[in-house]
């Protein structure tokens, strides 16, 4: 077991956004896409939430943070790719654990496990999905099984 | 306190159908259309969940409740104001308890309340919210307190 | 085509404010009348998310953005209509897009159109609602073919 | 490891009833004290979905799942705790696995282990989430830590 | 009627943080266990939201409100019980209003009604759930109706 | 503009099956995978609703529609990648129009367009989304606008 990745550092970000609109006239299709267009373009996270809007609409809040250098980027491509003429914003703090990534052998080849550290206590081993989906895949066998495989290990 | 309806008795209802729609291509001002539309064509009901479609899109189920008669013309509706290519259903039965309507007076003048009776005896009443709402907006005071007011009637 | 309202300039509003309020003791019908009242006392916008609280509640968690003149007000109805002791609230910026309203020319009349507007380009532009459904409900044709007409004129 | 209860047989059972009811005039406090009473009257399982419904009513749509002989005292119980009137369903088949379990030692004492069974072969093994968590509370660890320690002997 | 508990007082308390994590590697078991530890370790709230995130993923997004000094404790628990290595947060402000509990006695005993005070008004009135409940398992009779008995002594 | 796809006729299929899953205990991660391999076997649907569970769980339930012929394969899969012991079906009815598919150009090239015919009419016009996707990706433009170019030329 050797690390893959250079360990991240825990730390406090104060730099973060989060920004916010409120979707009603755009179909679920171009909602997909533009998840992909905002991951592709560096946003930390985004992510929706089924929302009711007035006159009995069924909408989407989208969600996404970023760091305060990324805000008008991230702008652009809402205006782009959305239909919204208002975006909303505000600050926020993020915690970020220390990460660490180690290998782990399995009967089909490595897989990658996230650690989340603390204090320098490991209290969270996470098997990276893309390393499980890929076994599966490769070898025909369930996913829930690589998992198994990879606790097991730990 | 007199009967404004004439009362509705409980029965087994084996003729309904449910209909299903999942929708990713649609946008939420049309669905808050096409929902008045079904109802005003005689849907016993029309709702909305969210739900989770691949390829990340947030899509909508719209389903609806009516008699296998109004079948044909839920359909012809569904066809011309959503985007669907296939609409699925299956029968299902309701048990409908006897309805009967009272009017119970408060200050601001009469209330109908609607009486679930099973075996000759009422195990429900609710206000109905069309003449609370009437109330509530002619006297500029709270909903809340005209259901309270009705409530303390029963 | 001529405008029919003035446009409206792109800004940033750093006077906004999100109201929240969870709600697990009330029901839907009062929900809706809330709406109604928030919207008419002048809400930038209210909105509903399915929440899960606590002893296997499901809740509502009602959302609404207003200017920091109108919270006082905003509180006030929250206290009358709904059954909360408690309402939280932060700041948040609103980058608002310059708004410019067109007229567009269908075979059944005019349709208003919105256009997003950020540095001189056109990059949104939507058909109004109201005037589509006005239309659509006279002549009895479908909401759908009402937009499309209108964007093969856009 | 030596087994706690008979296992159950796979079979298909072809005398189960889906019932449903839309809700938009109930509190959330209620439908969590009904979910608890059709529990214990027998119900295989009762879940909530949030819906919406008209006059922009966010409602909720619980489903249960009964035997045929249960659904009686299922709609008793929808009549008494709810505010419905109607009561719809419909019959759907289930396919069971058979079910064994298995008792698996940790460093803080034993834990049930669900094995899922299909043509002989143990295709699932998950711990029994009550065992785990009276091991948390009473030791006073992460109950992640505990599922942890179960899998690696699995 | 006489006061069971000590009034407490109407403020506004600007020494609040919401707490937000995204999950997506958990399940829906320890999310149930996780709510309950939150809030013994003195949480003023939490409540989960469904969210769509990338991959297809049905997750869940955690909230929680906390004091300011609460806020290690919480962040804690979170590392220990939940898969994140993040979590965020941002100061928001309550609005507390005055809470007065009051006595209501019914055929089946007292039951608790918190009441909402604001400017020396009553504006709200709640039976307490707890109360309602233990008389309806102890008497065996519908939750529902050992409120309508409260609502109609206030 | 002509066919690229045989047209696919309307009809009744009286052969199609709804599969329900109900999870409290998987991973959203796991949920995202099990959705592709239902896919790639032939589901002809497969969607994600979030529901409330008992003791606070946040959960999922799966539907997927496939035939009577694909029932057998997609249990297979529900067992190997989820966690469920129970699946549960019943029979449902798919009103299918026919779909004629044609080539729209664009400036950026063709895209094909799927009609939805009833009667020798069309009544829906909907450009395919992975075509729309390609152009907006490979000439770096928002997917918004090659929609509306489609749409323009209907």
């Amino acid at each position: 077991m050797t690390p893959k990745h250079p360990p991240n550092q825990e730390h406090i970000d104060d730099n973060m956004i989060k920004v916010e609109v409120n979707l009603d006239d755009i179909s679920g299709e171009w909602l997909g896409f533009v998840m992909d267009r905002l991951f592709e373009a560096g946003a930390n996270d985004v992510f929706y939430t089924p929302i009711y809007m007035k006159k009995n609409r069924p909408g989407v809040l989208l969600q996404l943070l970023c760091s305060n250098q990324a805000l008008p980027e991230m702008k652009e491509i809402l205006l782009q790719e959305t239909t919204t003429l208002g975006i909303r914003y505000y600050p926020l703090t993020v915690h970020r654990m220390e990460r660490k990534f180690i290998q782990v052998d399995t009967a089909w080849g490595p897989v990658t496990v996230k650690q989340g550290i603390s204090n320098g206590e490991v209290f969270q081993s996470s098997p990276e999905y893309a390393d499980c989906k890929a076994i599966a895949e490769e070898h025909g066998i369930p996913l829930k099984q690589v998992y198994q495989s990879v606790w097991k290990q730990l």
